[in-house]
């Protein structure tokens, strides 16, 4: 991806660029109850390289399946870009993990921008605690195996409720995350930008005390020059 | 698949399968919450045509996306093979339909066995009123682009929690429906019409008044030869 | 409410209307999880009347809360125009009932065109019995000053998930039932009528055993000629 | 139990039960989302056995677990006092069968009265098809083993939401079922036919056009003398 | 509201709170899974002030929705009285945001004394670090538009499961947050603040090894003595 | 329990936990969604003493309930031994709580090695503050007496969905707990000691940004000797 546009989106929340692809006629880009698990940990913009999973069945999901070299969860591990966000599509299930400490760590050290899924993490205080930014719905101890079979590498996926299309865009803070359609990426980041400017500018304002009629959003034309001059000072 | 195999299935119910297929180590193969639209619609036997959907994106999922030949819901309609059922991965989403009356009729019109979702159909009233087997979860009017972005066909999904590989054996009743691991399926035939004879034994067994006590499970030897004076008067 | 749009709207499907809702930018007029009591009744097609509740408070919702004549649910009940829908805020707590027997009895002897509840109705084998349209989502037996607090009449609600203003139109059928914004009726009345007919063409194609490819949506001109004659014929 | 007191309450509605509780100052007495297999069948009154289950495990619940011929589930098959109603705490998990065909033909020859879970039965279209009262909260293929342990006979339970003590009066009828604790059950009955006797009156008035002001409930004294004279008049 | 009220329920917890409300017949008094954002924020005790949300209309709710003076959400943050807490009903739907962090920043700055959703907001890393009582259930980026169309202000509303009366009590601590109704408000505090009290002497005692038994609750006359002396010595 | 099996389960993770389970064919022993109320408390160790809860009956669950010495939440409290897991069946049902600060302060005196409920806890922010282990799934300030009618003492019961005999060995971390059943604890413990050790080797290479191909798990034999320098050198 650009790195005019990753600089850009290192900047814009997760907020804000929910409201910029609602410009665009986007409603569904928030990944629903997907959460940090350290929501201190730097910010993560990159495109996504999905694993996708269905359930697991009892002759297929043995300990021994992690013998096949070819196993999607840690073919994916391997072979994943670095710079890229690791997604997996965990059909919305936490009943057991969907990676733990060692591939996480993993992860971290091939370069790799983040991990999501829309199920959990198990050793999910030892993730906590790393300086890698993953996202889950809650921690889960029990082993992939008793419940999910990796299936596949990058698919388009449902994750959190939302389709991710390998390449796509996701940016994560301490809120969530968002995936932004991988052609959209250049325009929302600049758009975004933008807005969180004004958004900044108004937040001092609301900070010193004015109201937030005719400012949010600006239909005061007198807020116009408050603005030039608050950028001005800037 | 086997024609003997298929006319034994058609003789075995879904509870019955479950425990056969419990003998052999499986756990989960009721799709769970995925009910008739038709209790009294004919059984169903026949391997698995797979359609995939993830969620809909609004810049994919218009009206005209219909006008694209290879969308992959229309596509699989025509392209798939009499005999088999066709299923629909819908996340167990529900608010959107997974196909209506018309996609149905077709799928009649051509031999398919039959058509399973754990989403929702739409023109729900009709289908039930067809002699068609037809399962969801529950009625659900509302156009698919609402909801759903069909994204691929013949790929192992996941349906009603259960994994699903195109080729495995499902098997459907006025309870539900399971599926039959292809490799199993003659073998699960065959243990599944042997327990349902026993069972039907022990059936009219009960309604004669007798306990259940050493009958079922058959733990008294003594009920070995009426089972066998019972089959002998058949 | 025109006649016209009326009779009209008695010949669509739910189905249709939000296929027809969709083209004018509506995702979310489906009222989810609400389902005829009797699949069999007459459809149902009649202005929005509401009635809102919040949860109980043991003080104020005793059973001499009735006693008040200004009760929001019995003085809705007598007040609401015939030929009206009179539809409940529930909050999609069906955990008691939102309305029994008589009342319903009361709406239909005062010529209300039917009732609707994202709650659950007491009395529903005998409401089920009624040949009156009545929408809910689950039985219910519990009194209703177990959990509601009727609290107003006629103000914007939710019922279903979907935003119900009174005077929009309710449009009922076997699947479910539909909320048309009434600035939209005559229009989607109109629409919906034409898409109908096109459908009932494709359904006849269908059933005769042709394919869905170009007929359905239609791309291939040959079938407008097709549906001019049958038309001419009907 | 009473004789008298099940004649009664043989004639009174889950919803009015659920009033007279209320009255009593009880809110929680009917088991929610659990609903007759077959509305149309018999009416049900009897006094509750218990049976209690929690997760399967592994180790305990093979298929061997029913040789044992104290397994409780059988045991209480067997042991359960013809009137009886056998009612089953399946946590609320219908993922997995809480009791199938047989074993609720076996309850209606050994003259129980009906049957009742949380969870679901399996061979739900046999079941749906006795003349016998069963609820469950949906059809459930699974055999038991898979998901329940039972494990004791005849101690307090939870069943749908509501405590059940052995012993309390369980009536059900096509909408639900409810609990009414044991001491209260004669008081419950008596005020329970009372009721349905004023409704009764109430609603032949309300089909005959009155308006339920005065009526219902009665403020209106002159209804004393038309409730009196329609007494009378039966 | 009364000073001496507020100071005395600014020592009261939630905990202690319901079981007072317990006594005077109060059962459902929690707002459920509603939590501070930042638990260790001063509590909160003040007047409710109340938004009323309807699902979202995509004719309505576009961007250009805040540029109407009127709009309810952004009247109420202008309008709320000092020392109020402002009060969302999001009918539970936290998939998008209740209010942000401009809007919080606002009320925080206008002297209001809490903000309150059953839904989540956005922004809320930035919310959850300033000085000012805010409680949801999770965090939620997507804007408002997508979901809440704001209706109304000041009405009665659910929130959390519970009713809500305008100039209702509301008291949140680290736990959650409580409604009182406000004509109990004065009795209610002093009650809890008694209570407060002798279960801050319970403590003691059961940090200084002493059984519950005769304490807890008080059933040992010799511990009215201890407690007396406790309080004197305090 | 074994002193040996006790020190060893102090150093073996949940996660680990359920691996070493699942290979003696155990699926389910992970409590879902239940959590420390505070992450960084010290692990918990010890049999299970089980309390089993029912709803709440409005005649048996009033304030006096707890002046009667036998009611079973008071009287376990007392009686269950030092270094027990308290693990209160609550039905998943955090509407109310399962104990408060109080009791749990008792329970920590007493020399308790923990608590654990499927419901939540009062007074939470005052127990995660305590240097004592404690899980639940969420907050929760209304009195259990609302909610759960504590039945019997040390029978078996269900708690996070998963079955526990009293004497069960419970262990949890801070991602949460585990069961193990009582006669595998010594082998669990001797096996999830040997795994960890192996993972710990496994995370220090994947640190030191070696693959994790032939090393997890381990099908490359040179990691063999890798692993016995690693455990000489520490």
């Amino acid at each position: 991806m650009n790195e005019n546009t990753r600089t850009l989106l290192l900047g814009v929340s997760t907020a804000t660029l929910t409201t910029v692809l609602f410009k665009h006629g986007f409603r569904n880009v928030f990944l629903q109850d997907v959460r940090p698990l350290n929501p201190d940990a730097a910010r993560v913009v990159g495109p996504a390289y999905t694993l996708r999973t269905i359930p697991a069945r009892e002759d297929l999901d043995g300990l021994d399946a992690f013998l096949d070299p070819a196993h999607p969860q840690r073919k994916g591990v391997e072979d994943c870009p670095p710079g890229s966000v690791f997604v997996i599509d965990s059909r919305g299930d936490a009943s057991a993990a969907s990676a733990g400490g060692i591939l996480v760590t993993r992860m971290k050290m091939r370069g790799l921008a983040g991990v999501v899924t829309d199920g959990g993490f198990r050793d999910s205080p030892e993730i906590a605690a790393m300086d890698f930014p993953a996202y889950h719905t809650r921690p889960s101890a029990p082993t992939n195996l008793i419940r999910h079979h990796c299936v596949d590498l990058n698919l388009p996926i449902a994750c959190g409720g939302v389709a991710i299309f390998p390449g796509d865009i996701m940016v994560g803070d301490g809120e969530g995350i968002v995936c932004i359609p991988a052609h959209l990426a250049d325009t929302v980041a600049e758009q975004g930008a933008a807005q969180t400017e004004y958004e900044d500018f108004v937040l001092s304002r609301v900070q010193a005390g004015h109201t937030i009629r005719g400012l949010y959003p600006m239909t005061d034309e007198s807020n116009r020059a408050h603005f030039a001059a608050w950028r001005a000072a800037r």
